[in-house]
């Protein structure tokens, strides 16, 4: 079986087919961009190593996974408008080097350009992968949408924070995957395995990343540690620690949750405590598991050799084990 | 042959079918807004005459006029964004009733959303469908981002003015056009009659704007006479007066289109005056009607009868008089 790397060459290389800039530059420059910003290509390596894993030529699944992986960063672009994010990846976001109305502009061009990347199949399997593509986009629209509402509700339900995340990254992952079991023409059965198991990995995954913010180590973590508690943003220990505090400690958080200190270290330390007693860092590693579990279990059904789910099991805990 | 308004009724009815606001209602309400804000419904009307002028049930058009419909709105939306409107149809945009990110993705879910509309179609005809619409909705974003362009440019050429317009508004009334006669599997030919017909007079239509903003009666023409004077806008009748004039005017008009009097009424009387002087006006008139003896031309060879043909071109003069 190959290395994951492969997969990711094949896609750099067809890369550059599908992104030449031309008129009107202002409109094509910026996609060039932020697909060059780096990115490890998580999602269509997915979907061409599942084609490959059901013995098929990893070329029949480069559109589908050329278009995953534009919408990805339609959305980045997009999300980084509505957070006003001046950074991604460490470089300028597409309206900080360029303006919000050039950002908009591409990243509506980007959308529309992966729905072409599906012209060339067949138009039984256009037509699935298109469905399955809508589906899911207006998911993480929705899912965004949802997001951006938490910020300002203060009742949100630990159902809806999942539901939540579910919509807004991982829904995507369970696509990609699934793209390439199509594109194969596996079985349903196997088809509908995939995609669960990238869901769930994909929750498990936003669950450890909000995890890791609060405890994860300042080196290996890609991003600032405590910056959710800066930004007072409801991650999901936010919400179990609510829950599972008695009034004083719901009190406290609450009142943490409302201020932001020039020095925000006690207030990172004081949360960090009440994420600890509380039991809800504990909760957190549990509902992680639960989702890995999960996540594992989808994959029994799948019909493929031990070897090869082997190869996902291991993509899962690689993914996992990125930033303990 | 049913007057016009029997589409435009069926298109109201068939929009609460797939206007429903649901969770998250912030994302799906402004989507209603501005669905529901008034609009002609001209190109999803002649998606659905098309349609039945073939001889098949303007029901199986529908949703590929309503596709074109919410298209057609979002692109109204993320304008709107861009060009910092405050009003729209005599009402707020969607981004000054709520705020610019629900403006942003509110829009980006009606783009998918239309893709959606063309699901129910077989795969063959579905294919082609989104393929059209694909490559329209490009050249929408393309044409959007010439004109925005366009604005800080001073070389911008005749030829360059009407692609943008061809670009930002023909394609999609070819496009509606040749949707209803794809739906009701009309020739190649016919086909590409009516599309060509669409362009003709959408950048026959847009260039008539251009005129009426300076030369249009204030009582029927729908928007402030002048607005494009006092806006500064290129249009074609700028262009020409700019290529037609001899040194003085040129410098004259430049320096008019680089000011912004508190009282523009002298303004205006002056560039007006130039336009009639240098020719313009009537280089412009010349072109519309150029433009509008082509678009009857496309429907010569249309597999239609001769009544069928004349509503055309009835259409296409009730279009024309609209605000003259």
């Amino acid at each position: 079986m190959k290395d994951l790397s492969v997969y990711r060459e094949a896609i750099e290389s067809h890369l550059s087919n599908i992104l030449k800039v031309k008129e009107p530059v202002q409109l094509y420059e910026p996609i060039s961009y932020i697909m060059y910003l780096g990115g490890k290509r998580l999602r269509p390596v997915l979907t061409l190593m599942t084609c490959d894993y059901f013995d098929t030529p990893i070329e029949k699944a480069m559109n589908a996974a050329l278009a995953i992986e534009l919408f990805h960063n339609f959305s980045l672009i997009h999300d980084d408008i509505m957070d006003h994010a001046p950074l991604r990846r460490g470089e300028e976001t597409v309206h900080e080097k360029w303006d919000v109305n050039t950002g908009i502009l591409s990243g509506d061009a980007m959308l529309i350009l992966a729905y072409r990347l599906f012209e060339d199949y067949d138009p039984e399997l256009f037509r699935d992968l298109a469905k399955l593509f809508s589906k899911t986009a207006i998911e993480v629209c929705e899912g965004q949408q949802y997001d951006v509402a938490f910020e300002t509700r203060d009742d949100v339900s630990i159902d809806e924070y999942v539901k939540m995340i579910a919509y807004k990254t991982a829904v995507l992952l369970g696509a990609a995957l699934k793209m390439g079991a199509m594109v194969a023409n596996a079985s349903e059965g196997s088809q509908k395995s995939l995609y669960d198991f990238g869901c769930n990995l994909g929750i498990a995954f936003q669950l450890q990343d909000d995890y890791l913010d609060a405890f994860g180590n300042a080196e290996t973590f890609g991003k600032q540690v405590g910056g959710d508690i800066i930004a007072n943003k409801k991650t999901f220990l936010y919400l179990k620690a609510m829950e599972q505090s008695a009034e004083s400690d719901r009190e406290t958080l609450q009142h943490l949750f409302g201020i932001s200190p020039k020095d925000p270290s006690q207030k990172i330390e004081t949360v960090k405590q009440i994420f600890q007693e509380t039991g809800a860092a504990e909760a957190t590693q549990l509902e992680i598991k639960k989702y890995t579990q999960m996540a594992n279990k989808d994959l029994e059904s799948l019909e493929l050799s031990e070897e090869k789910k082997q190869a996902f099991r291991d993509f899962a805990t690689t993914l996992m084990n990125r930033t303990v």
